[in-house]
């Protein structure tokens, strides 16, 4: 259920009906909008009691919303969200098209900055780096840990990329929570639901990549989890899904860009990395996924991939990098989108 | 196995050199590039007997080809496949960017005319439209056959707009080898290899949809049925494949066509309207399309979809189509195409 | 639509309906049940015009069908479809346990022969060979066409055996109706709707395997275009399905047979030889075949598969088909099943 | 790697094989089997020194384990693992066919305890019920947790019945651990490795369900992440795979009963219940995967399923539920499995 405010309702009207949510029971979501806040209601089983929400002061309608999904949803916020990044000019949705890349592991503070800075200087705005790998072997390489967050909060303060890393399990969200800028949720877990929840715990972004054979519906369920909790800053990631098909790792399935942007406010970056496995269709996919409109791309890169500890044969060697940008820098303003070369980092703050 | 004669070797020693091959039982296939000619061989079970053709004047090298498709592979040819259409500057591969548009089914004279000249004005170089429906029931609009052929043979000769209809069996391809400029074959037809052998038979091109399971191996595989018997004119198309993701009707998997591209030098297409199954989705994935390299797409356009007799719901209206023509256009540079808007036709003849 | 007649009704009255519903511009397919007849309608486009048919001695009621398949559903005729062979006791369908073996391909009269005597003394009632094979290369062995045909023949003259071999396209149709019991359709022609109409119009038993994707919807359908020109004897086989899992060549579906068996009065048999691809998986996924409540299995059986031009490794060897008898007849009574073993002949006819 | 001892080997000796492979910086799992024992070595990235093990004292050889997973191979472990329970006769794996059932949620005390009496007489060993329930909605019931761990208890202590329920995280993970008798880890999670790992260093048995799009070798590996910490009680269970197929919400997979039992020696349950969402489905395809060799069956069962809070349209009857345990006991011994209904409990302890 969804309580929509009138224009010119005030912060007291809203408080007001926040609180009547919550004496009915549930919980409230206020969501302010350009003209107006919605305030989503969870916490029902089954149909909510409206209690006298319609007569409230400022309250202009309550609508039912038919979606499972409810805050992801365009009925309770139909402008697109963007996530801001404090003290810079980074942007994630909202016309800027989003550019993040970096190794799939940090391998040492060496290889790091090399490839920091080549990004950096290609137009990147964001930095990728594992440093908490979910590795399919046991035996395979797990990533250096807390050792990769301080290289690339290193890397975020020397470069100014803001940081993007994924967490495995609660207690690494936490470190990560502390280290960079935004949370990534991994194709594996997007269906953890403890783990979503303790990230719709957190008040920053949180990445969260398609399941390897999710839905559209499990989807945006799972980003509901993370909102339900409170976290509105969700930005959604296709990586390819599983098919028969055998001539690249996974299928990337582009459509789900404008299905997802149909039905949800919430931007939606493209990885054609993961979703090729080969190196060779990384550009071609990375242009194809800005060409339907994707709010940006997330690529690994390494200076060295034959010698990459993990998904050597999926990273782009800079200069190709340097390639695929020039190239989707000109597509991007086909789809209404521009792309801010680098970033302007307005004071040193994270 | 394969003859790569040298650039210098006259059409005498190519003639004998394909003699030779008949000698030894095979079948050749003499194939000419822009530097030099190669002749491949087929009708071997197992390595094929070299005789003495690595001796026989003008012959540069022999070589195995790994592959199990032959006439396919850019082994074979390593220049793309460019088909032209007499009598005008209309083409299908070689850097440029082919339109075909029009209705699922050709439903009657007007309705056919009123897409056709819509399409043309907007820029597409060919029509489709279905004479032979396969349709998954058997009750369901089965298309008006023959009658459909002469209505589109029609729209040819008055709008200069070249052809593709679909045949379903050894009878109806005769048919429309007769009246159309392409015979396309269906997605659930790729496997039916006595059809395909009949197609390798005719002498113009053959537009081949990948099935909806098709590995990449077996798409090229299809395409190597009708080349096998001297037919070597073949279009590949990627019009989806089935998954369990529900958001569309199949999932359009666009990282074929770069990996088509690698291997083969025969040009590749999108429908992204089969692809999607949603009108709403053909704009995005047309443009996706033509960004990861495709030389063309064909798309459903109706000017009353919700009046059709067949994929009502995938096709898009004429002003859709129009906007789709001018954002690819945008599009095609970034990819080293060209789309030519409409088709110059330089006599009557088909 | 479906008229239902009353169980006393005679054949003038069965023959005056059929003749009302001719006369309204249908079709009409009487089908007779235990108790009472039904004749099913088709060719309405849309809801079809009753005319008096409700009014008319006899009928006890007109009903709609909901399904998109008609004649192919339990609506239609509630008993199970029994398949029966003239001069022999062996039945598909209705209680009894088929089972169908032999090579993939008939390479020669001795090793059809070898296989073919030591499946008879199994407990096989049915004999398969690949007279014509669709091959995904056109370069592959493609079968020994009418000799082969003509070497099944002479197997059930000598032995008995039924044969059950594939047609690949409406010429070879006729070959195949000609020589064999039973007309195989093959997974890659599931949706050749051609040479469905074609199988249609035959008035002996066709075994339609299920495409590579297709749904339970799909393959009903594809056994309703056979149906819908009046052949009823139509046996489906299940022989895996394309999916992400590459344990398997195919992913076995075995939950598809209580899913036909709830919606359709149609034998089905299950394929376990392709639906695993490996000698290993049959006889467990035949024995798993005949638990889920199979009409039957069809396995690949060669006594040199190293040496079989084709599926070799998945054609098990004779002791292991005797074995696998040996198992299944001891399922078959727990699923209300009685496997016969081998066949009697009551005459020498066709 | 792998050391295997001699048969006559001393406890000394595999202890000094250990302490040396330990001194290499590895980590040893000796692994006791009816001959000899064999001990796997992890730790290693990619191929491990071999040191002097070769020469040392009850040593028969030293093998390389071409296999990613090591300690769940047979290659490791050649006779199947069996998994007992304290105090009772009930076993997994080694022949005995192992029925558990249960709700998919304990609702309440009542709802627990009237389905645990009928399935303990129909002649489950085994009882599940969810108390951590990952489900796709945040606004769905998520299980009554500790109460139900309580509850389920109490079910063991009068019924003798042991208790199998899922864990969602870790923290449920020690919960689950302290009052369950195996700890399930859902398909969601079966790549969740954080969980994996903790599941690994508990001493108790883990029911590892089979993730919706795995494959043979990840679902192995996953196993190898909860053995590789040194808990090598592990069960594996095929609950279905997501595919385009839509009669059942979930394909079985039965084929991968026989392959994993060639390649580990782990034992594999099947879930019908979860692997069809069909309540008409399920019994059919309980006989089918014990017809394969499953080591048993853990199906869902209500007696009031349109009550249910979770899952009632997949859950059986009780009365189903006995006749299913009716079945698959004819079955069993076709298999070399033999049911041994009910529990029998020798003393009061967990």
């Amino acid at each position: 259920m969804l309580v929509v405010m009138k224009a010119q309702a005030t912060e007291e009207q809203i408080k007001a009906v926040c609180d009547h949510i919550e004496f009915l029971g549930y919980r409230p979501h206020p969501m302010p909008g350009a003209q107006r806040t919605a305030i989503g209601i969870t916490g029902n089983q089954g149909e909510a009691n409206r209690g006298n929400l319609e007569e409230m002061p400022g309250v202009a309608e309550v609508i039912k919303v038919s979606k499972p999904y409810k805050l992801a949803s365009r009925d309770v916020k139909e402008e697109d969200t963007v996530i801001r990044f404090a003290g810079t000019d980074a942007t994630i949705g909202g016309g800027s098209l989003a550019v993040v890349a970096g190794p799939c592991s940090i391998e040492s503070r060496e290889q790091a900055f090399a490839i920091a800075e080549q990004v950096a200087a290609a137009g990147a705005q964001f930095f990728r780096g594992g440093a908490y790998k979910p590795r399919t072997s046991p035996y395979a390489f797990q990533g250096l840990g807390l050792d990769a967050l301080k290289i690339m909060a290193e890397i975020r303060d020397r470069l100014g990329l803001r940081i993007i890393t994924e967490a495995i399990d609660n207690e690494t969200l936490d470190l990560v929570a502390e280290w960079a800028d935004v949370v990534q949720i991994g194709a594996r877990n997007m269906q953890n639901f403890s783990l979503l929840k303790h990230a719709g715990r957190l008040r920053m972004p949180v990445l969260l990549k398609r399941g390897m054979s999710a839905t559209l519906d499990e989807f945006l369920m799972a980003a509901e989890y993370i909102m339900s909790e409170g976290n509105y800053e969700v930005i959604l990631c296709e990586r390819g899904v599983r098919t028969f098909a055998d001539h690249t790792r996974n299928t990337l399935d582009l459509s789900i860009v404008p299905a997802v942007q149909k039905l949800s406010h919430l931007p939606i970056l493209v990885d054609p990395s993961h979703g090729t496995g080969k190196r060779d269709k990384v550009l071609p996919m990375a242009r194809g996924a800005v060409a339907v409109g994707a709010d940006g791309v997330l690529v690994e890169v390494h200076h060295q991939p034959e010698k990459a500890l993990s998904d050597g044969p999926q990273s782009i060697y800079p200069e190709q990098f340097a390639q695929m940008v020039n190239e989707i820098e000109q597509i991007a303003p086909i789809v209404n989108r521009k792309l801010h070369r680098g970033i302007r980092v307005e004071t040193a703050a994270k």
